[in-house]
């Protein structure tokens, strides 16, 4: 399966949180692969996976970071592919310092910005996979039904009355 | 130019925040439309807009809102396109309501969420043909000398000094 | 016993917060209903609930949403009844994003809301009780009732000195 | 026109606010008073309007207030009549504070809160005769075209571009 | 020993904060009288217990309340004696609603406020000491005393190094 | 007219805020100073003021800062007098730095907090009143007609309708 | 005059923060430099920046940057120099965003963080000073000489009264 | 080891935050001392430790504080030695007190604010230590090796899938 999305997070905590969308481009079965690249303690492995990254095939790259949260804008200041941001709740501010490190980036930039923690992730993957879908119609056909699947689970009434 | 990117917005007044996404697209010669969809006001309208957006040949969806914000989320839903989320900024909240609003999706339904305002909208019309350039390697061209552009237009030192 | 409250939720989870809510209706002899609507993973459901509510002689509907929250912003389109929103508790923002996806609605659908988590969900139940009662002198009754009760229930030094 | 709906406000500058609440029961042709009642400057005024609200005839009361915003609360305690609050915008907390201390309402005394400024007091007036329209089938009719019309005068695209 | 010092609180749940300020107040042998005083759910007791707290001889009130926390404003509305208010925390918001609903009273009605949680009960109890010690010799000596031991009871470094 | 009160703000520019204070004690007859302290420019003029304030016969300082606003705190380390402070309005925060700096005093030494800016401000001069009426009969007289007169003076109905 | 101050920002309209570090440097005799390095816009140039930073002498920079500011984070990773960070107020969040993408940075990559504007940019030139100061005997005297001025320009009581 | 670096803190409870500094100051071989000085239970000391600190031989002044935190803030009014703020995490509001009271320093008196929490903490030993490099080539040489090894250390991709 070859590697169409570069899941990359900022330090190996963040795993916990970024693994969600990993999980969900194997149920989707998208190929993809998972780096630790620190903006700031290998800034030049940073530098090296975005000018990189287009001729090594990679369409979408997914970054997930907590706190000052650099790492996304700058792939995104790296590559011209889309980059997918997932803010990873932190100690003190739950990851409010991370979503806006994230989304509030300058014109010329874009972070497509998930929501903070675990969902997040999962759908940073989905948007992956939506993204590639554009290009391959039977992902498309695996992403819609996942989704209707994802409806389909929905119970009437809640449980516990 | 083929229609491949959907700009809409929940009403007249976001047009001055979401003009600058279709700026950007007409920068960089990417055929697009541009809707009025009230998620409360005309709910149907964004229903059918949701599920016509596949078969009608658009491939992208940047959706602008305030407020409650319920527009891009709700066409997320409808539609397996990738959506782009635009907080429109607001009066008493200074867009952190949208913000929220639009980031803040469950799992199963992604929003690509911008920065609040101006430089939101001209972002969601990048990223949009970041998606589109997957597959449309004369975009991809484009694409990368606006970048270039943007860089070689900064100059060395501030004026006014 | 009639239904004349629906008590919706946007998944499982909320039930937890929610059930205040029937527990209220329960206490006040109020007939309800409780159905798993949600906006994003259901939204045809949410349309036709919506849709024949009138009908169907609902006069009031509680909904309680987290997070993005659009089930009661989106009910609120659906629907001339009153519709009651309930913020559910979030992990990262605590319910802040649910709040203001709920209160902030546009001018033309308003979303009477409660305070976030339980106790907002019980007041729910007590505010729908309160809309019933202008049409039906023995809830009045049941309702001053219970608000009596509850003022007498206050003891007038603290226990534990 | 009897008067079913009370606009009561803490003070004379909450008009320019609150005079969206009139102008919407205007349209709907509800009868309505509207007072200026303060919870610290005029506390037994407020008593009294909340313990003699249901035998003088009023069905709903709409209170708008800003800062500590204790108007909608209190009188929440001193009648059962379904209170809708308003959190009127401030200057240097821009009207969060008025929304905290409106909605936060303990278990017990609900107040249907409505989004901050001119919006919420519109759509307090809105809610006001969802509430009367439950028993009054001609308002329904009227609310409802309300609702067409509102949703009719949506164009399909923005003017501007 | 006179009552010099009320200490109300809105429920029982509160009594864990509060009994800080009654803690220091023993310390510093103030006599003081504990109460329950709901401003929603007893405003009967508020009205009675603001409106004689004067001939009853009290001379400082410390009110604690959280969420919407109406008491210690009501409570200034209805005498001139001071006011000192202790926002509690909750659950959502971490008793920003409470502090916010508590300083931010409008011009005529100040409210004393203090730090969220214990420390603000216990610097409440302070705060009405050194309200009376201006009247009180004995007492002023009493305090300062405390102060010093306070200032004298921090080592010079951390232990633990 | 004896001086009690001390009003000290940390620059010139809060003097516009703490008038308020000013007019308030003029209108009450109470005898006050104004003094700059500026808690980091000044520190020891802070340190003076603090330590002589009670042989000076001074018995409240009301203190207005904004930013890091460290003067009513640092104050209140100083002297055993009750210190009241004021958050000023800022630029970028609009206030809520200074509220908090002020509010969230640790336990030991209480600063009786008000409200932001102007209102803030004048409320600091009817506190310090309550606080001086306590033991002088003729001040208590006429801080209570200065509250009968202002809730004399509102009126039933808006103006404007 | 030897440059060992670099002040740079992310874009033109920073320099009217910035322009008060300048200011400040002016007033001290400290040399600088002023750039535009932009984290997303010129990487590289922010790359070979941080590289040659130690080699070309400077000792200290001084990096203003708004919205999700990367630039002084980015620069700290690039070099073991001190790096002083200005958040740059903005449009929709006032400087907030700014200042969480500035402080709150990770283990090992730390920013000396100013307040929010221009009394920041003011503070990163005092601060620049302070520590060159360190090794500059004349340069102390400056400073001292500085704040002393500062200290002394207070007037006793405010003007206006 | 010549003591440089004076590590303050406000109470006892900061140095299970501090200790990371003193971690940093200890790997790099760097003399530092920790002393407790409370703004406002021992402000004497804070002065005296203040104003002695430059003829005492210190370069670097550490200070961690939680909640109103003048503790940095007041020390850089004592001192034109750099000062270096920590803000500790509190309970209601996490820290966020801590930082505002930290960060918004006026135009004069900078404080070199770090992350809230230990990782604050840690980063003030970095920063004390990147300072004192400027005139230590043997201490430049051990932290470019303590980045280097921060670098090194980081694995290619997250352990755990």
């Amino acid at each position: 399966m070859d590697v169409k999305v570069g899941i990359i997070m900022g330090s190996q905590s963040d795993w916990e949180t970024m693994k969600e969308a990993a999980a969900i481009l194997d149920a989707l079965a998208v190929g993809y692969e998972t780096r630790i690249v620190s903006a700031h303690r290998t800034p030049d492995r940073l530098w090296s996976y975005g000018q990189t990254a287009v001729e090594r095939g990679l369409q979408v790259i997914v970054a997930g970071a907590g706190g000052a949260a650099h790492l996304p804008g700058m792939m995104a200041s790296k590559t011209r592919l889309p980059v997918i941001g997932v803010p990873v709740r932190t100690q003190a501010l739950s990851g409010l310092d991370s979503l806006y490190s994230i989304v509030q980036m300058p014109r010329g930039y874009p972070v497509a910005t998930m929501a903070i923690g675990a969902a997040g992730a999962a759908n940073a993957g989905l948007m992956a996979a939506a993204i590639l879908a554009l290009g391959d119609r039977a992902l498309a056909e695996r992403l819609e039904a996942w989704r209707a699947a994802l409806s389909a689970s929905i119970p009437e009434a809640p449980e516990g009355r």
